[in-house]
């Protein structure tokens, strides 16, 4: 029996960990959940999965928590110590879930000899990667990613040692606005960036779709992850979403990594890693497909692939700006606030305006950039008003 | 420096080593080469690899190699004994490029512990796949695909446990006739189904291709090596000939190996493994492929597909007998003396007419089950001539 902890327990990824030990009884046990400000869910949550701790985010819930939790024995708590307390108790296994640069230090705290994070946290290694796998490293922790990209491309990895690799292909789904002009792009709003053709998910990872900037924001997690160069990371538009990431090596040979679009897979790998669990993900089915179509990613139409390279390309604070200036801009977007291509340009300026620093060495170094940066970003919004798209 | 013996030196296969060892000098050095009839290029390949021996099929051969060695150091031989003595020195990788069942007793004398043999001969599998790799496994052997197809999937299948497996396609190009009515099909000539879409390979090959049954010999070859049921191997019909094998795990997971199809790339991984070597093979580009495309093989039209199944489940000597009178056929078919469906039909009436007998439990066993295989094809060829076609 695996012991699991699941921080950021009530959010999709969470839902999605619930229906897979659903599916496999008797092979985890659930030892804490954490979640942000929702009572109810985590309380639900954690009655469900029999946890033995729960925390809130919100300082302000542990009562409320503490009471919808009378009678079941779970123990809980609030606030960041509570985060921090889930995130160290014994486990195997921590789901890293929470969303944003918030899920950073729970995630380091989780860290322990021999103990395996499931990292769907984006931030941990766009923000502060080089500190964040430096220290998973010295701790003896194995960072397993829950992403569907950099879970194919891990998978794929196997099939050879890591110096053999040439390149590393991320592909993406090429987003709504795929075969948009740029005329028609720059006058999106954001119910049209909203409409994902392959994936659901939550408002702000949709819009960095549409522009592309997940993509961006991957080839950074990439970079950290498997510890290769920048200029050995590619990205290709495949707007099937079924092959999800590549791996060439240096004879000839390309391994990739396949699966339905449904995050159910790739969570199912990091769960039961090195092993595997039986599943009922939908299965790939290539037959029915029919036919995959790869492109080149068009840079001058999507802009922040580029602003990502360059982010890697200079390392240092880059990839933290970039981050928390696309997070500003997404929501002043989302807000009505600047036009689609107001969202690239908001994060160049940010760049050029903080023009650069040393990479975070710490979790509060990471912060401190991330909050710097989102000032920065803030004051620079208005010159990209959308009346000026 | 890895020590090399190349048992068909002089085919096709034994080109592309020698291409590849010339990319990679100074990682190789070649204890033995053997050919079959060709003295003069079996000569210049040892000199040309600075061979130490050189071993020719052809018993009457022997004076003409030792006279075109003349001078150059390289000791010789000639017959049976000759192969086996080339097969059986000292080396790390032994290349099984010997075509047809004479393949058999020099890959198998080859065994020794701890070495691996880069399997391109495929009756080692078909006509004795049970023994072959018992014997293997039993003499600490490791048997590497040079197969395109199971070249992929032997790399697939390191992302995860072998117990984990769900099912293992192989792709197939579809042949010449893939987009052909079966009128169209049973009147083909020799000369229409020697065109192949994307490989260049020999007439008994690429017939099997337009057949499929090259395909249905692939999946009793992978039921083999990959020791997995029959009913977890499936062919998909992938006309690019890029992808060219993939594994699903139980989680839902997919992994593939695929290459521009060239046997340069599955080569250099079986002479490299575990490590890589840098080749200067063709690159797989997937955006100028732009799209890959898969549909269902129609059993119908290619019956093969079903005579291989009906094999793999009747296990015994069932494979070996498939093998032995489809090659018979192919070469009654070349020739003219039947037509197309003629091949398939012959196969089906020498399983019919032979009805079984245990698995070859030995080199002699499968050699004596294929003569008889043979004998029967031959008898039953004219039922099948051109005119009733």
């Amino acid at each position: 029996m695996k012991r699991l902890s699941i921080l950021g327990a009530t959010g999709s990824i969470g839902h999605s960990v619930r229906t897979l030990l659903a599916d496999a009884p008797g092979l985890y046990e659930v030892e804490a959940v954490a979640g942000g400000r929702d009572v109810a869910a985590l309380a639900e949550t954690a009655r469900a999965l029999n946890a033995r701790f729960a925390a809130i985010a919100d300082p302000a819930a542990g009562r409320a928590l503490a009471e919808a939790l009378a009678g079941s024995g779970i123990a809980s708590g609030a606030g960041p110590s509570a985060l921090i307390e889930a995130a160290q108790r014994e486990a195997d296994v921590v789901v890293s879930a929470i969303v944003g640069v918030a899920g950073l230090a729970p995630t380091v705290a989780a860290f322990a000899p021999g103990r395996r994070i499931a990292l769907a946290n984006k931030e941990c290694l766009v923000a502060a990667g080089a500190f964040f796998m430096a220290e998973a490293a010295r701790q003896g922790t194995e960072i397993l990613p829950v992403d569907s990209e950099h879970n194919a491309i891990f998978q794929a990895l196997e099939a050879g040692p890591r110096k053999a690799v040439e390149k590393i292909t991320l592909t993406a789904s090429g987003g709504p606005f795929r075969l948009k002009s740029r005329e028609e792009i720059a006058r999106a709003l954001p119910k049209d960036a909203l409409k994902h053709p392959n994936w659901s998910m939550g408002a702000k990872i949709t819009i960095d779709s549409a522009t592309l900037m997940n993509k961006g924001l991957e080839l950074i997690e990439a970079m950290h992850l498997f510890a290769l160069p920048p200029e050995r990371f590619d990205a290709v538009v495949h707007p099937e979403s079924v092959v999800h990431g590549l791996v060439s090596f240096v004879d000839g040979s390309v391994t990739a990594g396949l699966a339905m679009p449904d995050m159910c897979v790739p969570i199912a790998h990091c769960l039961a890693f090195p092993d595997r669990i039986v599943t009922s993900c939908r299965r790939l089915d290539l037959v029915a497909l029919g036919r995959l179509s790869f492109e080149a990613p068009d840079e001058a139409r999507f802009p922040a692939l580029a602003l990502a390279r360059a982010a890697m390309a200079a390392d240092g604070m880059a990839a933290t700006i970039l981050n928390a200036a696309n997070e500003v801009a997404v929501a002043a977007y989302l807000e009505g606030r600047i036009g689609f291509y107001g969202i690239t340009d908001t994060v160049a300026a940010t760049l050029d305006r903080i023009n650069g620093g040393p990479a975070p060495a710490s979790v509060a170094d990471a912060m401190e950039a991330d909050a710097q940066a989102r000032r920065a970003a803030a004051v620079l919004l208005p010159k990209f008003s959308a009346k000026a798209s």
